[in-house]
């Protein structure tokens, strides 16, 4: 029977105030559960949106993280699909193979702890952190900026033992976000062209996954010009700055591509480059991802001539994919080359003491991902 | 070498005006063009759109109409898919084969022609009709509110000999945007869900290719209560009146079908309903195609998050049919019982000089299709 750890954890006690590094006990895994050593973590966009007091939903104090990998170091009665030793990627999407979403074709959403997850809870309805002895809330399910978390079986994936775990750790949101969105929602095809709005992490990942697929023209789109040399290693063909001209970001794009794209991907979080998104696809059978979250609240809009004449608007949430099923197979794709993980990762530090700087880094725009070795 | 014709026709002479039966003369047919004695039109609820001047592009004077069937009279230089006394039906989407959309596999969009029609001419540029010496334009490449016509060859399609033309026209709009838009644009599975916003002709013939795919469940959804008769014969399971309740309709739904419809439909041309239809779909993949033409400027909205939880929105024209390729499978799915056209018909009339009393009749609710024999 496991005891309680006391390890340093990342808190973060209210929105837009800094994380501090506290020491915390994190309670043994309870039935159906699975308590990880992290190794590795980053930082994606999705943690510092929650951090800044903009989500609505967020729960405070919370351990922030979900682009983790670790080693299992416990687990709860009934656990059978990991084991003490295993190294993991935890996941904040579930994969339950119960649930009707679960059983859908067409779906990763799985919904069996959704109501728990977003509440910070673990699915019995309470919480494994706690801090001189306040509860700390969970946060997406995965918590990675602990030293040990719990996550429930469902929300784990095993890895292969020789995986890197200071690399797949990314696995678990943006790459598989942009490159799952580009091969699974979009579905590119040989030939195509895309364009890609929002060129960090998840935008790149997109690229990558429509170079792999054989896009003909993959047109990068970011308002930051120092974007476009990094872009290009990851297959972007051409850079386009939206600031560079009056006109319409849509309208030039239309301009470009004789009629608009195949697909479009936003990968920022904007309502308004969603709409640009949208109509700069092809009329007849332009497809446009929406990728990026948006502030609470904000609404997309458009005319509906743009849909009665063919273009389709879709989203997805990591990539489309299966999360349990799907993790091995983009190791995979790691080791095959066709998702270079590595060059995704501009920076690396040592320690979760590291955490406030590395939230500043990708605030400055100069870092893609930065892995944080524990 | 034809000579140009002397008939009648119903002449909008501008908006929210009635229409005058006058007599206008018809050009013979140019090189690649079709001169068509229309035997019977009825009046879809675009035509009446035009009419009320709500459509900024709408030209006047013009011949409205694009519900018809005919006979070929007369046609021009280098025309050979049709011939004198073929039995046709003209098409508002054209379909050339040469043009980027007529050779991509998912759109019937031909742009051939969409300039000049437009601008309510041929594709000259130039009219074939003329009333007391002024020319009169031409609308959606049609104009079947006139005894003779001319339209493009290709905005024609041949039917079959013994295709009874009283009926067949009206596959020239709203039966054929229904019905297409369940079986191409959302291709229902059996046993999905479907929910119907607007139940007129086009609602109901998207009734009609649910029921021929086994949607499980086809719930009609409209603020008159007396179509709920009509609806059933078409294969309208439930019934939802909107005015019912103060909850908002996408809820209800969402509640009735634990959690959403796979796809939804709309058939109205509201921004309001289309954004409830989009919100009654399924998490993680419901479809809601718009089908209604709304008005000028207005525009749709929803959440983001609607989209990036597994939501599509589309939308379709002419049902996503290719037009010319498609109009003899239509005719086919008539004589095979699968599209009954006959249930649509709720009124018939003799003579063009009822075409005002149809518009009345069709605005009263009373009528799905009101068929106007020349």
């Amino acid at each position: 029977m496991a005891s309680p750890i006391t390890c340093k954890a990342a808190v973060a006690w209210g929105p837009a105030k800094p994380l501090t590094i506290e020491t915390v006990i994190v309670e043994p895994p309870k039935k159906g559960e699975v308590r990880i050593k992290i190794l590795f973590t980053s930082v994606c966009h999705t943690d510092q949106y929650t951090l800044s007091g903009s989500d609505p939903e967020a729960k405070f104090p919370c351990i922030l993280g979900h682009e983790g990998s670790g080693i299992v170091e416990s687990v709860g009665e009934g656990v059978t699909s990991v084991a003490i030793g295993d190294p993991v990627v935890p996941l904040y999407v579930p994969q339950c193979y119960e649930c009707k979403f679960c059983k859908h074709p067409k779906t990763n959403l799985c919904a069996k702890i959704r109501e728990t997850q977003g509440q910070g809870l673990m699915p019995d309805g309470t919480t494994r952190f706690s801090c001189n002895g306040k509860p700390v809330f969970h946060y997406m399910g995965t918590s990675t900026f602990s030293e040990y978390t719990v996550v429930p079986e469902i929300s784990v994936s095993k890895v292969d033992k020789d995986a890197p775990l200071d690399r797949v750790c990314l696995l678990g949101c943006g790459l598989s976000t942009g490159y799952g969105a580009a091969l699974n929602t979009a579905d590119v095809q040989t030939g195509e062209t895309v364009a890609i709005f929002g060129l960090g992490a998840v935008g790149l990942a997109v690229a990558a996954g429509c170079k792999e697929r054989g896009a003909s023209r993959i047109i990068g789109v970011d308002t930051n010009n120092s974007k476009e040399g990094k872009a290009k290693e990851f297959g972007v063909t051409e850079f386009v700055n939206p600031s560079d001209s009056d006109e319409s970001i849509q309208s030039r794009l239309v301009k470009m591509t004789d009629g608009g794209l195949d697909h479009t991907f936003e990968c920022i979080g904007n309502v308004k480059v969603m709409r640009a998104a949208l109509e700069a696809c092809h009329k007849g059978w332009g497809q446009s991802v929406i990728i990026g979250v948006a502030g609470a609240g904000q609404e997309i809009s458009t005319r509906p001539f743009q849909l009665v004449t063919g273009r389709v608007w879709k989203g997805c949430a990591f990539g489309g994919w299966k999360s349990r099923d799907s993790l091995p197979k983009l190791v995979a794709a790691y080791k095959s080359d066709k998702l270079c993980i590595d060059k995704f990762i501009t920076h690396r530090r040592d320690g979760i003491e590291t955490l406030n700087e590395v939230f500043d880094l990708l605030l400055s725009g100069n870092s893609l991902r930065c892995i944080i070795k524990y």
